[in-house]
């Protein structure tokens, strides 16, 4: 732990000490890290005598549904639902405030509110935020918070971490692996023992994810001397291949993996009339999250998104516009 | 370290002192576990003074060309060639003495042998053996016997441990994947910095790989409740799409991560005539090492692999068959 973080956490520890209940936020379109996050905290508190309540924006995806926990109150939430108020909310891997969705004045309802993330962002919108772009995930945060917390982190927690680590280093393949993801997980396993069920629920592929994958690459074009692929899959494709939405959440990494290839965007057809949602993946040269900001969307540097209203034609005509400036930036 | 390996290793670190030139051995076809134990080891043993030749069965896969370097003596040995005689001979990452192919009266003729390797087998080919199984790769006992025999791992012999751990992992997925790995990845992360180039290399797919693949899921055929997968591919197959032999070396892992799949099986058409060539991958129920030992292969139990000399249909329906007593006994 850095000496900077270790001040930090001094102070998280007295605010969440202080706290009889305290409510939990994730982004919405909760991903691995997010719900990792979340649950492994909710059920250190728990352990705390804490009142915890995780609220999330949607149903969590199917494969991410072991992270929930039955000893955690968890509540999908909707607008106007009674709630009790929290001495705390703690909002975990969202950078920007508009990521708590409808969830966003339920959060601000608490007493105190507090920020704990890794993305780039200006808003700080807790009470406390206690942000860090040099963690790999979210759940290095958690790990190192709930160390000073509680010392020994108990064995569900630590599988929770473990999942937000694994999910949010692609596997401790991306380049914000580092040491102290190496570190911690080594101390998980050393616990824990074989996790490889875990990693294989991420690797796992539907047959209409398979088919979903020939028919992007029989579609995928290539640009800028093959350094940028794009792939557009319309509803369609979804249907040929016996596809859902979640199958295709990979393809962009599986298309950044062709050889020479800096970039790939991958575009689906959203479910709202006219909306297209893009994922854009790098491995070097461009820093994706500035492409997707000025789309209006985030993400981190080699990983990014951002929704779009209006048809692919124009959109790919933009986007491939400002890749090429900032290949030949380059 | 264990205890029993810390005895070994001062045993080993002895034999090496006393030798003046070494000469060391992969097991032919050799992976990234295979180059990376023996160049990490050449190039500290020439930092120690040591006279020493890498050699080979063939040339190295282009990928792994990285592995090798500019200040070690590397020969793809051929029948009849003219080499000195070596105090010592190590060989790495090779269960029995045929794998050495080619080169085994070359590596009997040094004055004393010895072995290191992590692969279940019966074969103690060498004057000193140190084997277990339990090393996630060969390159954890290099890590640990170079840890005793130079205190501390150079760089460039780091990188090829790191290569090695990295690949015979599954990039830290497979069931191998434990404390100790991770243990070692941090501390030669802290020397070196971001690595994901090296997941890169593994990761990149090239044109033809994308399209063998879709070939290779349009002819995949399922079997007993669909937990085994087959899919073979002939010669045509490959030049449709414009794929080497290296491009299919990923295809069985993709195939076994299909949802609900134990085993997958990929075959392919060898080089010499009837020659078929198999690679079979499971998840956790069948011991793949063992079908693989009954057609006279070999490998570990989640990974193995065969060569059959024959007809596809008549080796699949026997391999089949083995399958299937296999899964009903368990």
């Amino acid at each position: 732990m850095t000496e900077a973080a270790m001040n930090s956490w001094s102070k998280a520890v007295e605010v969440i000490n202080k706290a009889r209940s305290i409510s939990i936020f994730t982004h919405y379109d909760a991903d691995g890290d997010a719900l990792g996050s979340a649950f492994a905290l909710a059920i250190e508190l728990k352990r705390l005598g804490k009142e915890t309540c995780v609220f999330l924006d949607e149903e969590m995806q199917k494969k991410l549904v072991f992270l929930s926990s039955k000893g955690i109150d968890t509540v999908v939430y909707e607008v106007g639902m009674e709630t009790r108020r929290f001495d705390l909310s703690i909002a975990v891997d969202s950078g920007d405030m508009k990521r708590l969705g409808k969830r966003a004045e339920l959060f601000k309802s608490a007493a105190v509110t507090m920020k704990i993330d890794h993305h780039i962002s200006k808003d700080d919108f807790g009470d406390y935020n206690f942000v860090d772009t040099k963690w790999a995930a979210t759940c290095v945060a958690i790990w190192e918070l709930l160390t000073e917390l509680v010392g020994e982190i108990s064995d569900e927690a630590a599988i929770r971490i473990y999942t937000g680590i694994y999910t949010d280093t692609g596997g401790f393949k991306h380049s914000n692996t580092d040491e102290r993801v190496h570190l911690i997980t080594a101390k998980i396993l050393s616990k824990l023992g074989d996790l490889s069920y875990i990693s294989r629920i991420f690797q796992e592929k539907s047959k209409g994810m398979i088919k979903l994958y020939n028919i992007a690459v029989s579609k995928m074009e290539f640009f800028f001397n093959e350094r940028v692929v794009y792939a557009y899959l319309a509803k369609e494709d979804f249907e040929k291949a016996g596809a859902i939405m979640e199958d295709s959440e990979g393809l962009a990494t599986y298309l950044r993996e062709i050889e020479g290839v800096d970039t790939s965007v991958f575009i689906r057809q959203g479910d709202k009339e006219d909306e297209l949602k893009a994922s854009l993946r790098s491995n070097e040269i461009v820093d994706v999250a500035e492409i997707a900001a000025s789309f209006n969307g985030g993400g981190h540097k080699r990983a990014a998104g951002f929704t779009y209203y209006g048809d692919e034609q124009s959109m790919k005509k933009m986007l491939l516009e400002r890749l090429g400036r900032t290949l030949n930036d380059t």
